[in-house]
C-alpha cells in the first residue's frame, strides 16, 4: 500500500518538475561572447554565496565562515592543507577574486559558472580542475535533482563550488574537525579522494530509490499494467537515459587520475583510494545499464499484457456473438410473419426449439474447447 | 496553446521543405570528370559571391568589401593577420584567382564547390583545409537548414567560404573591430578558433530548439497522442539521424586539431581553446545520442498509448455486446409466432421477463467487476 | 508433465524471492565513512564464522577446524601451502585478526566484508586479491542465489571467505588429503587455480539449468503461450541480465592473471591451467549471450502467437457476424407488420425466403475461400 | 504520378530478379578442389570475352581491341603505361594466358574467375590484386545488378576483368586519348586511381535511385501506407543490407591504400587523390547507414499508421454497436408478442418510445465526445 | 511445390531434433575432477574408434588402417609428412596412447575429449592444436549436425580426430594419393591447410542450404504467412545464432595462424594459403550477419502482414456491422406491435421503407469511399 502510494507521489512529482528540461538549458545565452568571459549561466539557487574554509594539519585546525575572499588572502599558503567551499555561483565577483587569489585560468572560471557542463577533468600547470554532475534525490518525492558541483585542486589547498548548500560533505567535515582521522594525517590529494568519494557515494542513494520504484512497477506490472503503469515506466526510462548521460562521463574521468600521473596527486599512498571510487563508478555504470535493460524489458512485457488481454476480450467478444448470433437468427425466423410457417400451430413447436438452440449452445462449446478458449 | 501552434507550424514547414532531400543531391552530376575540374555542384543561394577582407594587427585594423580577387593581391602578406571571406559559390572565376593567390591545391578548390561534403580536415603543407556542415535554424518555422562552411587557415591568413550571407560571425566581427580584444592580439589560429566555436555555436540553438520541440510533443502525447503526434515524432527522429549525421564527424576533427600539432596551429596558447570547443562537441554528440533515445521512447509510448486505448474501446464493444446480445435473443424468443409459448397470456409475464432480464445485467456487472474491467 | 511442474515451480521461487534485490543492496550504509572502515555489508547467512585450515606439501598434509586466528600464529610459514578457509563473514574481529596475521591492506578487508562488489583483481605487493560472485543453484526449484566469494593468493598461502558453508571446494578438499595427487606437489598458484576453476564449475550447473528450462519454454511456447508463458519468459531474461552482470567481468580478471605475470603467480607450469580456466570463462559468456539472444527471440515468438491467435479469434467473429447479420435483418424484414408484404400469404414464402438465406451463406463461403479465410 | 508509376516497376522487377540470389551463389561447386584450379564460377554474361589494349606515355598514345593474349606479349614493357581490360570471364585459357605473360599468381587469377569475391586487397610482390563490387542500376526498373571487377596494378601495367562490357570507363578512355590530360601525364597508379574512382563513382548513381526511391515511399506512407508500401519498404531495407555488404569492406581496402605505401603506388603525388577517393567511400558508407536508419524508421511508422487505422475503424464499429444495440434491444422489447405490454395500445406509445430512443442516442453521444472520440 | 514440401521436411526435422540442445551438453559430468583427466565428453557415435595412417612425400605414399596405435610407433619420425586420423573418441586408452607417443600435454588430451569445446588455438612447443567445431547438413531433411574436430599439427605430423567418420577429407585424400599433386610436394603445414581448408568449405554447403531455406520463406511470406510460415523463420533465426556461435571464433583462430609465426608453419610459401581461408572465413561470418538481418527483417514483415491482414478483417466487419445494424433496428421498430404506427397500414409502406433502407446503404457506402475503406 505504501509502494504504490510513493509511486503515485513521484508521477506527480515528475509531471511538476519536466525532468527533460534538464538536458541543455540557457547555453545559447553565451554565444558570441569572446572566450573566458565570466558570466553565471544557470538558475540561481541560493540568495548570498556562503564561503567557507578549512585548514588543518595532523596537530592544528581550524574552520570559519567567510564574508570575503580578502580574508583568505591571509590564509593562503601558511596552512598544509587549505579548503575553500562556496555555496552559489551567483556573484561572479566572487569567483572572481578567488580565481586572481589562487592565479586560476579564465577558462576554468568560466566553466565554474556555466552550470550546464559535462562532467571533464582538465591538467593545468599548478591546479587540477574537475567538473561532475552531483545527484540529489528528494526523500519525500523522489524527485532527482542536480547540481554542478567544480574541484580546483592544487597542491595544498582545495577549492569547491557547489550551485546551492547541501550536506553532501557534512561526514567529511567532521573527520576534518576529528583529531587523528587519516584525512588530518595526509594532503590535499586525501582531501580531494574523500570529497570525490562523497560526490560518487551520492550516486548510491540514487540507485537505490530507483532500484524500490523498480521493484514497485515490477509488482504493478503484473497486477494492473494500466496506463498509470506505463507512463511510470516511461519516466523511468527516461531518467535512466539522464541519469546515464550524467555518470558516465565519469568513468574515463576517475580513470584518468590514476593513470596519467598529475603532478598534484603526487603522494603514492592516494592511488589505492582512487582506484576503489574507480571500481564504485564503474559499479554505479553498469547497474544503471541493467536497469535500463530491465526496464526495457519491462515496457515489452507491458505492451505483452495488454496485448494478452486484448486477447481475452475478444475471445468473450467473440463467443457471446457465435453464441447469441444464430440463436437470434432462430428467434428472427420464427418471428416472420409468414402465413405457414412449420410447427408454429404446433403445441410443443416452442420446446422442441428452445432445445434445438440448446443443442447449438452445447456445439459451441464442443467447438471452444477444442480450439482451447477456455 | 503557443506550443500546439508553434508544433503545427514546424510539421507544416517539413511537409514543405522535404528535409530528406539534404542527404545527398546532385553528385552524379560530376561523374567522369577528372579529379579537380571546378564546377559549383548545390543549389545557388546567393546573386552575386560576397568579398569582404579583414586585415588586422594588436594596433592597426581595416575592413572592406572587395569587388575582385586582384584587389586582395595587395593585401597579402602585409597583414598580421589577414581574413577573406566569400559569400556565394557559383562564381567559379573567383574562387580559382583566390586559389591561385594563395597557392591552393585544386583538390582543396574542386570540395570547397562542391557543397555536399562530409565535414573533414586534411593537412597541406603550407595551410590547413577544414569542411563543416554549419547549421540554421528558422526563428518562425524551426526549419532547419544545412550549409557548408569551407576554411582554409595559413600561418597569417583565414579564408572562409559560406553559401550565402549569414550573421553567424557578426559577433566576431564586432571583437575584430574593437581593439584591445584577445582576437586581436593573437594570430591566425586564435582567429580560426573564433571562427569555429562559432560555428559549433550554432549547433546549441538547433539543440534548444529540438529541445522545446520534444518537451511539447512530451505533453502532446499524454494528451492527444493521435496521428498529428506520430507524424511529430516520425519527422523529430528523422531530423535527429540527419543531425547526427552531419555533427558526428566533427568530433574526430576537433579532436585531431589538439593532437596533431599542425603547423600552422603553433601557438602553444591557442591549443587549450580548441579543448573547450572539443568538449562543446562531445556534448553536442552525447545531447544528439540522449534526444535520440527519447525520442525513440517516445515511439514506443505512442504505440503503447494507442494499443491501451484499443484496449479501452474494446472493452465498451464487448460489454455492450455481452449485455445487449442476450436480452435481444430472450426479447426474440417472446417475439416468436408459436401459438402455445408460456406467460404470454399471463398478466404479469411481461414485468417478470423484465425483471429476469435486469438480472443477467446484475450478473454480467459482477462478472466484469471480477475480471477488472472497470 | 515433469517439465511443467519444474515450470511451475521455478515461477513459484522466483515470486517469493524477487531476484532483482540482488542488484544492489545496503550500500548505502557505508556512505559517509572513512575509507577502511571495517563493518559487514550484507545479510548474515550463517551464525559463527567457521574456521579451517589445510597445511600440505607433497609428502605431509593436515587439516583441522580453528576457535580462533590466534591459533592459526604458529602454522604460518612453516606449511609449503597454508590454506585458511572462513565461512560466515558478519564476525568483524576474525577477519581483522586474519588481516593483521597475514599483513592484509585494510581496503582489502574492506572489500571483503562488503558482500555487494563487483568482481575485481587487485595487486599488493606481497599477496593478490581476487572478488568472484559465485552461484548456487538450489536444485529443488531452481532458484538461483549469488555469494561473494573472496581469494587473497600469497606466495605460499591462500585465504577463502565464503558468506555460508558450500560444498563448492569438497572435490579439491579430497583431492589434497589423497596423497600423490597433482594438487600436493605443486604450490599455493595451483591451490589458487583449483579454487578458482570450483567456482568457474559452478556456472556451468546454472547453465545446464536454465537451458533445461528454455528447452520447456521452447516446447510450451508452440503448445500453449499464455500470460505464464509470458512470465517465465520475463523471469528468465532478467535472471540472464543479472547473470550476465555477475560473469562478465570475470573475463578481464581471468585474462589479467595470464596476461600481467603477477609475482605470487610464479610457477611457468601454472598457466596453461589458468589459459584453460580463461577459455571456459569465454564459452560462459558467450552462452549466456546466445541464451539472451534466444529468450529475446522466444518473446517475439509469443507476441507473435498471440497476435496470430487474435488473427484467428477475429476470423471468426467476422464470419459469424457477417453470415448472421444479413440474415437477421432479412427475418427482421418479415417480421414487420405491414399490412401489404410480398410473399407472407403465399404458401411456399416461407421455404423460398429460406432457400434464398442458403444462398446468400454459400456465397458468403465462396467469398471467404477466395480471400483464403479458411 | 510518374513517381508512384516507377516504384511499381521497382516492385515488379524485384520480384521477376529475386535480389537474395545475390548472397552466395554457386560457391559449393569448387569444394574440394586443390587450391590454384582455374575455374569459372559464376554466370556467363557475355559471349567472347572481349581483350581491349591502351598504351601511352605523355606524347603517344595507341589503343586496340587484341584477338589473342598472344598479341599482348611484344606490347609489354615497351609502354609507359600498359592497360589490357578483358570483359567476359568464361574463357579460362586467356586469363590463364595473361597471368603467365604477366607473372601472376595462380590464387590471383582462381580469385579473379570466381565471381562471388569479398571486395579485398592483396599485395604480392611485384603487383597489387584488388577485387571490387561494381553495382549497375537499370535506368528503366531501377533494378541493381552487381559484377565482379578486379584489378591487378604493376609498376608500368593495369590488368582489369569485367564479367560483362559497361560504359563505367568510358569517360576514363576519352581521357587517355586525349593528349594532355593528367593521366597521360602520370603513371599506371594514377590510372589505378581513376579506375578506381570510376567504380566509386557508380555507387553514387544508386544512392540517387534510392534516395528518390525513398522520397517517393515517404510521401507514399502516409498517403496510402497499404500492403504494397510495406513490401516496398522491405524489399528497399533488404536491398540496403545487401548494398552495405558490398561496400563495407571497400572502406577499409582504399584506407590500407593510403596507409600501407605500396611499393607499386611510389608516386607521392598520387596519395591525396586515394584520400578523396577515401572521404567518398567513408561518404557512402555513413549514406547507406542513415538511409537504413530512415527505412527502419519507415517500418516502424507504416505500423504505426496501420494501427491507428484500426483504431479509428474500432471506434467506428463500437459506436455502431453501442447506439444500435439498445436501441435494437428496446424495439425488441416491444415486438414482444405478450399480451399485456404498458403503452401498446396508448395512441402515442409509438411516438414516446422513438423519443426515448433519440435521448439514448443524445446520451451517448455525449459519453463518446467525453472519451475524445470524436 | 518442391520447395515447400522441403520447407515441411526441416520443421518436421527440427521438432524431432530439438537444436537448441547443441548449445551446452553434459559438461557437468566432469566438475570436481582434477584437470587433465582423460573422459569422454559426449554422444557415442560411431562403434570402433577407426584409425587410419597416411605417409607421403613426393615421391612415395602409403596408407593403411591401423588396429592398434602400437602399429604406428614404427612409422613416426620416418616419413617426411604423417597424417593419422581417428573416428570416434569414447576408446580412451587410443587417444591416451597416441598422446604419448607424439608426447602430447594432458590438456591437449582433455580437450580432445571433451567434445562440446569453443574453437581455439593453443601453440604449445612442438606442436599447435586447434579444435573446430565442423558442421554437416543432412541432404534429405536438411538438418544441421555439428561435430568437434580436433588437429594436432606438428613439424612432420599431423593428428585429426573426428566424433564420426565423414566424407569431408575424401578430396584430400584423393589428391594424396596421386602423385605430382601440390599436397604430396609440400609439408605437414600444407596437409594442415588441406584440412582446414575443407572444414570451411563443409559451412559454405550449409549456407548454401540457408539461403535456399530463405528464398523459400520469402516466397512464402507473401502468399501465406501463417503460423507454419512463422514457426520457420523462428527456427532459422534460432539456427543462425547458434551457426554464430560456432564459426564467429574461427576468424580470430585462422587470422593468428597468419600473423602468430608458429614455428609448426614455417614454410613461407603456405602462408597465402592461410590467407586465402581468412577470407573464406571472414566471408562466411559477414553472410551469416545479412542472412540474420534478413530473417529478422522477416520477422518484422510477417507482424505487418498478420496486423495488416487483421486490419482487412476488421473492415469487413466493421463494414457489415455498420450496414446491418442500423437497417435491423429500423426492421426491428416496425415489427413493435403498437397499434397506431404510421404507415403500417399504408399499402406502399413496406416498399418505401425498403427503398429509405436502401437509401442508408447507399449512404454508408460513400461514406465508406471518402474513408478509404475500399
Amino acid at each position: 500500500m505504501k509502494g504504490k502510494k510513493s509511486l503515485r507521489k513521484v508521477r506527480a512529482a515528475h509531471q511538476a518538475v519536466k525532468p527533460i528540461k534538464k538536458v541543455m538549458r540557457n547555453i545559447s545565452k553565451t554565444i558570441g561572447q569572446p572566450a573566458g568571459t565570466l558570466q553565471h549561466i544557470g538558475e540561481q539557487k541560493t540568495d548570498f554565496p556562503a564561503i567557507t574554509v578549512f585548514g588543518y594539519d595532523a596537530d592544528h585546525e581550524f574552520h570559519m565562515p567567510l564574508k570575503s575572499i580578502a580574508e583568505c588572502t591571509a590564509l593562503k599558503d601558511k596552512q598544509k592543507v587549505l579548503w575553500v567551499n562556496i555555496d552559489g555561483l551567483h556573484d561572479v565577483s566572487v569567483i572572481e577574486a578567488l580565481g586572481k587569489l589562487f592565479d586560476i585560468h579564465p577558462l576554468t572560471l568560466e566553466d565554474i559558472l556555466h552550470t550546464e557542463q559535462r562532467s571533464k577533468i582538465e591538467d593545468f600547470e599548478h591546479y587540477l580542475f574537475l567538473v561532475f554532475r552531483a545527484l540529489d534525490c528528494d526523500a519525500q518525492t523522489g524527485e532527482i535533482t542536480e547540481e554542478q558541483m567544480s574541484l580546483v585542486i592544487g597542491s595544498n589547498f582545495v577549492l569547491t563550488f557547489q550551485e546551492r548548500p547541501g550536506d553532501m560533505f557534512d561526514a567529511l567535515r567532521a573527520r576534518i574537525t576529528s583529531p587523528g582521522t587519516s584525512v588530518r594525517k595526509r594532503g590535499a590529494d586525501y582531501l580531494a579522494y574523500g570529497l570525490i568519494d562523497a560526490i560518487v557515494d551520492s550516486y548510491f542513494v540514487i540507485l537505490e530509490q530507483l532500484e524500490s520504484r523498480i521493484e514497485l512497477l515490477d509488482q504493478e506490472l503484473f497486477e494492473t499494467s494500466g496506463r498509470d503503469t506505463f507512463e511510470s515506466i516511461y519516466l523511468l526510462k527516461k531518467e535512466l537515459i539522464l541519469l546515464r548521460k550524467s555518470v558516465r562521463p565519469m568513468r574515463e574521468i576517475i580513470n584518468s587520475i590514476s593513470r596519467e600521473h598529475y603532478t598534484v596527486i603526487d603522494d603514492e599512498a592516494t592511488w589505492p583510494f582512487f582506484r576503489d571510487v574507480y571500481d564504485n563508478v564503474i559499479f554505479i555504470n553498469e547497474t544503471i545499464e541493467t536497469y535500463r535493460d530491465i526496464v526495457i524489458g519491462m515496457y515489452d512485457t507491458w505492451l505483452a499484457i495488454v496485448n494478452n488481454r486484448m486477447n481475452e476480450i475478444m475471445k468473450v467478444l467473440t463467443t457471446i456473438a457465435t453464441v447469441f448470433m444464430p440463436l437470434s437468427f432462430i428467434a428472427g425466423v420464427y418471428g416472420m410473419n409468414f402465413r405457414s410457417m412449420p410447427g408454429l400451430e404446433w403445441q410443443w413447436g416452442f420446446y422442441v426449439l428452445l432445445g434445438f438452440m440448446g443443442m447449438i449452445v452445447a456445439g459451441m462449446m464442443v467447438y471452444f474447447r477444442t480450439r482451447k478458449w477456455f
